[in-house]
């Protein structure tokens, strides 16, 4: 650790990558990615039915004092996700309608943040996405210095300035970005399969039958009988 | 205990019971069950304004491993819901829209589960009903066995097969089949009872008046005063 | 303590201060009363979109006993807010539309109650707004007596009757009577400054630039460096 | 439901039993049962290095009410173990050192309680073992009826009079008095196995090697690396 | 509200009132105060058979900024208790030996910390009493303000600078300045009544007897069967 | 990700850079360390008075399945702590007294895990080290693959093989192995500091005067008053 630092230019993966995972959804990157990078469900969105896909712009807070979501602002790219974690556990609301108002402007898709939110009411009405650990109104102060743009744990995930973030109704993923192109194949592939899937479970076909299931209860010992009285 | 069993066919209650116990909502229900039967309010839903009744098919799954509820597919008949439990504590996602599209193409009338679901979006899309602990996209494996069709309990209470299960924007309580018929009687003659009340304090009568609290409150020695000085 | 009592008359603040501060909403109230008075985040509206402001009538029950409830309906004015402690931590359903339908047709304005409430369709339906700590429809009894009308502790905030109990979408906050012209002054003030803020973050301008963070950042040391490899 | 009632006789499982199961300790006889009956984990002893063993008397009180657990006293025999379930969650201090001095005069073994306790200075000093969810002062009054010696669920776990409960500083099992007598041959034969892994242990053999595990890593695609560079 | 304020001299309860409520214990004081003044049960000692009271000297905090602990020891007087909440929930570890130290040397009775504290082995050996949220060595700042000897709500309790602070195994009871002498007084009369009621369990007497609970379950309706065949 | 792996060897820190930072404790390192590395404090020992350190064997398993940590015995070196985390939240108790006498056999010097561990009883008997989430005799099966001995989260901290592990009654902090060298020097630093400190307010001067407070607390507005009268 050499102190806090803002690091002003991140690598960021292409559009395109970006575009097709978040068109996947969470469920679907979660398992493209090897079922990791999933935040802890305790992150929530404040409003539903919107996903949004994008890279992290990381920001690391002290608990109660939002300075550096300002700092982050100036960093921030168009499409970027501004993702937030504390030094330590806190619900104050650190972001209202006039942060939203400036990472609107230039651009930003959305936040994730380990933190409470306030002004919810504008921001759904702005529509700007938000993810959060909770609905806060708590103030907080602008005098302990962070960090911007430097590896974070998020809700129990590691997350690098660039990976790419998925957010939907499911919660929030994150793909590191060296495998976000790998990811990208495996999701589309596993969107084909599922929808597949799909077509047959609409069809009738049990699960129990395509997975191959019933053989393998059959080898782990579940017997099947016609009654509770057969139990 | 006999290992891991799937029970193919349980008694279920007569239809018009399960019909009246739905329309008469969670709430009534509780009361008409005797205050009985109401599952930790940690079990919401994942969709605003929706209600259902239907007799219980249980599952009980090991943490993390969703292959018994493809088993519980099999054993599902229309109106059915589907209840399930893990043998301890877990929010991982154990059902999606896959697994809803299989349920609801076999006439299941929702599920209530004690762990996760994810696909939120497509479940509310599809309109399948949902109450669960957790929205959560983590992934699930096929390796452990569980049980269908067996007594389980469910965030506090024991349910067994074929038990009547109500859900609403209230939660979700359950009613023993055996006392089903004799709840729902409860429950009407609730719901008559409620009407009236609700017509007398629309006009402006006081709960207090004809509850008898003004007395009661007498007998066990609450002071009414005119300002706070008087206390 | 000189046991139970219920104050029927208590003092209220202006009319006109109390919509002012309704208008300006939780987080804004929050900041102009110096970040005093908000209430945990764990009390939720059961509805969105909805903002109320009124004179705390305030209750203090036993856990899992509503009966001081239908005794505060005797004292609610038109345009009060019903706020609700219970002497140890409890989610039972206290609430339901029986109350509320009560409550509605004397002119209350609102609950706030850190405890349960039932029947929130009803309650929703009849747009009788509600923040409350659970939705349960667990029953309670009438049985043990409370207070109505004495200073509560709410959720971390004391509460005195008269205060004023502004919530919305972000949560509760509470004016002491005293301080509320005061308050509401200061809010009123921060509104206007707040939208000339929003003005110029609209415009592009950055909250780094303007609330002086550049130098206090670097006053703190935080280094700004131009890619991670120079960190 | 037939409302609240005190049930004077219960069916007891037989001493020597109790004892050997009380011995083996609530891990051994979790799974000894199939992995079944283990009260979640919020329920825990006030004390250390404590175990015990008895058949249950269970009492299901209204929250923050202890009228039910003087009823208990009376129907308590000798070795006995009290269970208490509440209607609702609650941490009231139900329990305290004059009911533990009731209790010990009339040879019950220990408490294990769904909700508060308090006096625990006392109570360790008493020698009277309890498990509780929470150690809280609060007191609680005697105003609303509940029921003994019926079947009641408590954390997770259905217990019905005389089930044998074993508690111990890793919690609290209960065993269905029907299982008892299997369940604690189960756990004699458990506790020599386990005595003979643990000498294999001691002297150095892996778990991986006398489990079979290796195979069976190597089946689900485990790789076996030298170092992080070979990954 | 007029900013942050430090209050140099408080009125204080005299000292045999003092140690009289502390002899007497939490729950005692608790009933003696008429159920009032008990903190929430999160608030919990780390260590056992530790007793203490003394008067409150109140510290309101920041989050994560433990600057007021350091002005706190300057008006602290032999025999009081700091008792510390935060503007918003926090659980770093604000208080250590260092400051333990200084407030043992000022003759600081002891310490009540809605929030963390950290050296807890060296607390445990100095004999410097603590009662906290949490166990946590997450450090803190000096950055932001707050206030020494005001009103504050501490986990569900409203404190004044001098009221009396009894904690012991149960937890952490306030009482009012103003009732202290009157509460002692109860607490005398309550003691000697357990004493009584003690020595009556112990030579076998029911509760359900003397405390004339028979006739009250029957009257609630409470039946007494004699075997669970006769529910 | 390239799937399930057990790395067999890792790079170990020098032993007297673990020695000292194990001496210096876990406030004193995550301080010597810029405040980071600490684990949330839900992670808690269940042992008192017990301080460990040594490298990090990272175990990664998924929930309810202990299979890896058989794996990881093979790869543990005397002195090694083992850290296991799971890919999803659990607290099944997944280790117990078989496998500490496995692990102590090879020279392990302790346990962080977050889910549950049980036998808490024979493991404080055995005297071996202990962190966890939970105590829970929840039984596990050996089911499904995870890793040994790559990078992991737990509980907030990104752990990397060979990481300083310090564990103490404080909880639980985590030196990066390329920081270790620096961090020692700093912790003995701080040690050396902090004794000084230590003696000054021994002898009665405040940390008021020596941090230079008294000033701080003008400039940030902090006013100082007699009496509350002044306020």
């Amino acid at each position: 650790m050499n102190g806090p630092v803002i690091v002003r230019t991140i690598e960021r993966p292409a559009p395109d990558v970006v575009s097709s995972l978040a068109a996947a959804g969470v469920a679907t990157v979660h398992e493209a990615a090897g079922r990791t990078g999933l935040l802890d469900p305790v992150i929530r969105p404040i409003q539903e039915g919107v996903s949004i896909g994008g890279p992290a712009v990381t920001v690391l807070c002290p608990p109660g004092d939002n300075m550096m979501l300002h700092a982050a602002v100036e960093v921030v790219q168009p499409g970027d996700v501004l993702v937030v974690a504390t030094t330590s556990a806190s619900t104050d609301g650190m972001f209202g309608d006039l942060l939203a108002t400036s990472l609107a402007r230039h651009g930003c898709a959305g936040l994730v943040i380990d933190a409470g939110v306030r002004d919810v009411a504008d921001l759904r009405e702005m529509g700007f996405p938000v993810w959060s650990a909770a609905i806060h109104a708590q103030g907080t102060v602008k005098a302990t210095p962070g960090s911007v743009n430097v590896p974070i744990v998020c809700r129990g995930v590691r997350i690098e300035p660039g990976d790419v973030v998925v957010a939907d109704d499911d919660g929030v993923v994150v793909v590191a970005l060296l495998s976000a192109e790998k990811t990208r194949a495996a999701a589309v592939e596993r969107l084909a399969k599922e929808e597949k899937t799909r077509e047959r479970l609409r069809s009738g076909e049990l699960g129990l039958d395509f997975y191959g299931l019933r053989q393998k209860l059959d080898e782990l010992g579940v017997r099947w009988v016609d009654t509770a009285g057969d139990v």
